[in-house]
């Protein structure tokens, strides 16, 4: 196999041993496993042949972008790993259409920076940028910070290009924003994990780089008012708000002890604390008055100050310069390694309805406290898009206790209409509560789906979909 | 089978002979059927009884909304045709989370009224709003003149309850902006034209109502120019252009010969005429001048004064009352009346990627002519997503030379990357043209996945999936 496996790519793009190591562990060191090989195509037609081989051979075949899942996305215990690092060209930036067309390996922050270079920007974003390649964000519809405004990865995909299981290309390149011909495969892919076919190219929308931004950090009054809040400021900057970000007095203090020169967002202390952006592509936003304000932070500062007048927030300061920005941004950003610093720890990556987010936290401490009185918690929450970041401490680091604390939080959510997966998808991470929580007839159709498109299972074995009970 | 449908629904909800009549046609009366039987389900249960008796029986099921389909959607020749216009509660309209909960038998009209009752929108409109049902709109992904700014139909859709072909009840109900556990089923179902399964009910996505509107004509130098016109409006709004509708000289002229009344849109005559309109729901763009004129409204003329200084626009004019606005609308919403005013036709719905819309046009009538010297064409064009509504008159009523035209059009939009169907569906009209055109490997994939979710065929036999060759 390793042999016909080198007649397709070039012996040297073929990896096993100690060469294939860097494939052999998710990046958190937490799923470890042996590939047969790790195998890395140079364009399409070159995926496609590696697919007809191992699919003839009934040989597993594991799909690695950036190898940033959280969930085991890409495992691979005697799998072919293909990786599609070497499908790194952007083939197009088109400010005149606001399209980019790229290969899947291409890393998101290239993208951001090819764009930004056309006065464009690529909206997707998050922490492991850097790493991460389109492949993967498109295979797990990547969510990130700027989904209230510009939605998920899905939504900023015009077209795909797939490798299907057998080997042949499916050819869904469309750079078409209408387009009803026929059942919607583009988004049956985008978001399947690498298991019904392998994305090796996309056509994606590009939006205008905005000529202002502000930001803020309020406190409104509680989490009923801080959604009515957003939708007002969206109305006032015109649908205009990137960010709006939740964080509880809890996340404020262990920011504050985790990190030197951290500074109180606010001279009082307040349990709900938003930190919000902005931004506008109209050049009057942009324009400077004596002070050096921008017409939109004016605009902001004349939205805030209603709603402290009306009691809706109880603090409101406004970033005056970049660096009181980056200040604000770093609290926030600060999340992971805030929630990091203990255990014994229990993570969630949930999503509510809107209305639903306010009674949550209540609720789930109270249940929490009965399994565990000593039990806490912290969180960081997108409230416009109502996913919420729910970490919890229990006392002692006792597997029963963990679990109980999972399937409490799972239960609430359920009961919500909630997700238990809003933006890191199942893996096998999640393949339990994916047995347990999920529609029963939604994975009857979607373990129909696998069968037809990958009769032989070779694609990304064990992962999304659980096995019958 | 009457009788035992009779038991589900009642008696008075089972329609045959002439009762069945204005089910057995098309709106245009271009296609016609006998159906088995009329149905008329009250609810989700009945229609999953309904479906779990069809399947058991093997008997065809066509499900109706406001039978307003132009591509032969819901012909039903002894079918059970299924009409969901019982289904027609608005669960929920919830202007604090910006969502509907509606039921699949709504009329999309009665969802404007009851949205615009809670200062919402819900964005999608089209010629057919007074009859068109919920339903239909989601099986379709109907498009319609907003899409430019708010997406097609399954942009505006968070959640869908289906029931599947063996009567089973699939809940995607979920009211989550993000939600990645497993396939997308939901974007499976949209679209679909009801061969997988019925839609019931759906989870909408509402928008807040704008406090100002603006609307203007604009005569841009080419049709080159006149994206890079919208690029900068859109700009100069913050995203602001709901609709940019393209109408040549051709239509300014049918227009003029059809309506009584009608009027030049400018001084001059111009070979490009543009109908634009801005809104915002941002209240200091609802402020009003001496004159009357609100802060959009000025920001729009500064906007056009510009490009009208550079060169890129000929001509502007811009509303000043409702009645100018309506005289604007009403010259480009009678463009199937203006169309249709002729015989012989050869009608098409055509999308093309952003750069190839200029240049379709001379291409177009080249390549005609040399089928027929004395062809001419109308059309309207909405121009910000490419959907170009392409109407040809042949010299003589010959079906070889209307299938040479019709194939002609279908070759320079596949040259160009474009879709023969933006947002009519396939139905049974296109699907030859699916047979000739969409990707082998994608219709391999598409029949797959009708066979394993609807192994006996009963939903919607003979549409969208065209037979192999």
């Amino acid at each position: 196999m390793t042999e016909r496996l080198a007649q397709i790519v070039g012996p040297k793009h073929v990896l096993t041993g100690s060469d294939a190591e860097p494939f052999s562990r998710d990046w958190s060191g937490r799923y470890r496993w042996s590939p047969k090989a790790v195998v890395r195509p140079g364009d399409t037609a070159e995926v496609s042949k590696v697919l007809k081989l191992a699919n003839d051979a009934g040989c597993p075949v594991v799909a690695v972008s950036g190898n940033t899942s959280v969930s085991g996305g890409t495992t691979a215990d005697g799998a072919i790993v293909l990786s599609l690092s070497r499908l790194n060209k952007i083939r197009k930036i088109d400010p005149h259409t606001q399209i980019a067309v790229v290969e899947a390996g291409v890393i998101l922050s290239n993208l951001h920076d090819a764009a930004d270079a056309e006065d464009m920007i690529f909206p997707l974003t998050f922490g492991a940028r850097g790493s991460a390649l389109i492949g993967g964000c498109l295979s797990t519809n990547a969510g990130g910070s700027n989904v209230l405004r510009y939605g998920n990865t899905r939504d900023l995909c015009l077209g795909i290009e797939v490798v299907l299981p057998d080997g042949r290309i499916m050819d869904l390149m469309s750079e078409l924003h209408k387009n009803n011909t026929g059942l919607d495969l583009r988004h049956l892919m985008i978001g399947a994990e690498g298991t019904l076919g392998i994305i090796t190219a996309a056509v994606l929308k590009l939006h205008p780089k905005p000529k202002a931004v502000a930001t803020a950090m309020i406190a409104p009054r509680d989490l009923r008012v801080a959604l009515e809040v957003l939708n007002k400021l969206n109305d006032a900057t015109g649908r205009g708000v990137d960010a709006f970000e939740y964080m509880p007095r809890s996340h404020i203090e262990g920011h504050l002890a985790l990190s030197k020169g951290a500074r109180e967002p606010f001279e009082d202390r307040h349990e709900v604390n938003v930190l919000l952006e902005v931004s506008s592509t109209r050049p009057v936003d942009a324009q400077v008055d004596a002070d050096g304000t921008t017409a939109l932070t004016g605009l902001l500062e004349a939205e805030l100050a209603r709603r402290l007048e009306t009691g809706d927030i109880a603090d409101a300061v406004i970033a005056r310069s970049e660096a009181q920005r980056r200040e604000m941004w770093e609290r926030r950003e600060a999340a992971a390694e805030v929630a990091y610093t203990r255990e014994p720890r229990v993570d969630s990556d949930i999503a509510l309805p809107l209305d639903k987010v306010a009674g949550f936290f209540d609720e789930a401490m109270m249940r929490l406290r009965s399994l565990d009185p000593e039990v806490s918690n912290i969180s960081v929450t997108h409230l416009g898009d109502g996913n919420i970041h729910y970490c919890v401490y229990p006392s002692r680091d006792d597997e029963t206790l963990k679990d109980g604390i999972r399937e409490t939080i799972e239960q609430i959510v359920a009961e919500s209409g909630g997700s238990f997966s809003a933006e890191h998808g199942i893996g096998v991470h999640k393949l339990s509560t994916m047995r347990r929580r999920k529609d029963e007839v939604a994975l009857d159709v979607m373990r129909a789906i696998k069968t037809a498109i990958d009769p032989k299972g070779i694609l990304n074995p064990g992962k999304v979909f659980p096995a019958r009970n």
